[in-house]
């Protein structure tokens, strides 16, 4: 288990309480990240703070994983377990009342008491986004990464290809704190295109994200792209499998946190 | 004449100073408006800071016409007069280093010393946003107004003819101090299309627009899409000539000044 569990005490959800799932969407640019913190204002503590006007009770929302600050979710998803209190296919428009215009909840569906945002995922896709322009529009700020110097998108495509399957990715993470995990994942789709003028949008797809994982690899692929790192040099960071290893972190405005796979529920 | 000239004396413009004409870009949400003010921050006061930076003296900048707090240009143009010192192809890069981020000089250029961004321009385009949508993305916040009811889009696009073509579009301005201005202006062009799920994007272009003229307009078009007035309604308004028959002004945030038309330079 990665986090600390943050919920109530489960013999604290009463035998009738709904299972509620959210996909929720944020602009993190406000937001001190996804996970409560003491004195920060965070997404979690928005959400909880949501929960608790409409119930009248302090309910915790558990999410698929955490978001860094400024990290946006075009659809994070999170579950919190309620007593029966509202019909919930009004309850976005409910929270939505209650919450900041920078979070939206999408969606909310009554799930099996099974259901766990973050136990239960068995994939996710991340998207980001790359400005590769002389002069960033201001609409873009906080939304991308600027970067002015031009890229060589086929090296870059190229480097993309040797990340794509099984591997440990321990070069690509920044916390020692997470020593006594396996850092072996998964990446099953790893492309790229573009979307605007100069502006490309990358979109990655694995069983599971090691923390920082895909801003290092973000890193590591402008660097290519500027000719900074070779092919060869990336084939040699990730076989070295040693955290030390890893590239500058791309910022946080640019990740989008885009979709959280589940097995079909029951 | 509409505004104070609030330029330096002519006089004080030496003979050698080369007038340079900009194109900017900016996201007005953090500003309060183009116009120079005494205690609000402001883009032309931004813009004459970095010139002052630049140049080590005060110099003053002069926009095609105002915009209103909160109100974005795509491409706003304004004119300044300088002592020779840069490569004019170099002061793009120059004066966006002395700028915050959301402004963008797009580009400068020498002009004749007769050209003038308010006199000489013969004509703009404005953008207007609107989401028809229930619940606002929280990336459109500040860049649209939200209209989360159905919009009959056939009533608008049929209102919309009415305004073409020369008007007296006093019912359409809300300022009572232009009073002794004509108020005939002509729109040669206004469309609309959808540019994304629910995302209204408005283009109208004519050879000058009265003070919130184009915001009047749009808070009456989304009154005929509620079907809150009717077509006849429009007709009867516009008739009026009368500023008390002005409807509700549009927010700010959807508004953009796209484009600025001159007169080919010789």
């Amino acid at each position: 288990m990665r986090h600390q569990h943050s919920g109530p005490n489960p013999d604290k959800v009463g035998p009738d309480w709904i299972n509620h799932r959210l996909e929720v969407c944020y602009d993190g640019t406000p937001w001190a990240g996804w996970q409560r913190q003491p004195d920060k204002p965070t997404v979690q503590e928005a959400l909880e703070r949501a929960l608790e006007e409409c119930w009248g009770r302090p309910l915790t929302v558990h999410g698929s994983g955490r978001t860094d600050a400024g990290v946006h979710a075009l659809a994070q998803t999170a579950h919190f377990f309620a007593p029966p209190r509202f019909a919930t296919e009004k309850l976005t428009d409910i929270l939505n009342n209650h919450l900041p215009a920078s979070i939206r909840v999408l969606r909310v569906r009554q799930v099996p008491r099974s259901f766990h945002a973050r136990f239960s995922a068995v994939g996710k896709e991340y998207h980001y986004q790359v400005a590769n322009v002389r002069h960033l529009s201001p609409f873009l700020l906080n939304r991308v990464w600027h970067v002015p110097r031009p890229l060589n998108m086929d090296v870059v495509r190229e480097a993309m290809e040797l990340l794509v399957g099984q591997h440990d990715f321990a070069s690509f993470t920044s916390n020692p704190g997470y020593e006594r995990e396996s850092t072996v994942r998964t990446i099953d789709k790893f492309t790229v295109k573009k979307v605007g003028p100069g502006l490309w949008r990358w979109q990655i797809r694995g069983d599971g994200f090691l923390f920082r994982m895909v801003r290092n690899i973000m890193g590591a692929m402008v660097k290519v792209g500027h000719g900074r790192l070779k092919i060869e040099d990336i084939r040699v960071i990730l076989a070295a499998r040693d955290r030390s290893q890893a590239p500058n972190t791309a910022p946080a405005g640019g990740l989008y946190l885009a979709r959280v796979f589940y097995r079909r529920i029951k």
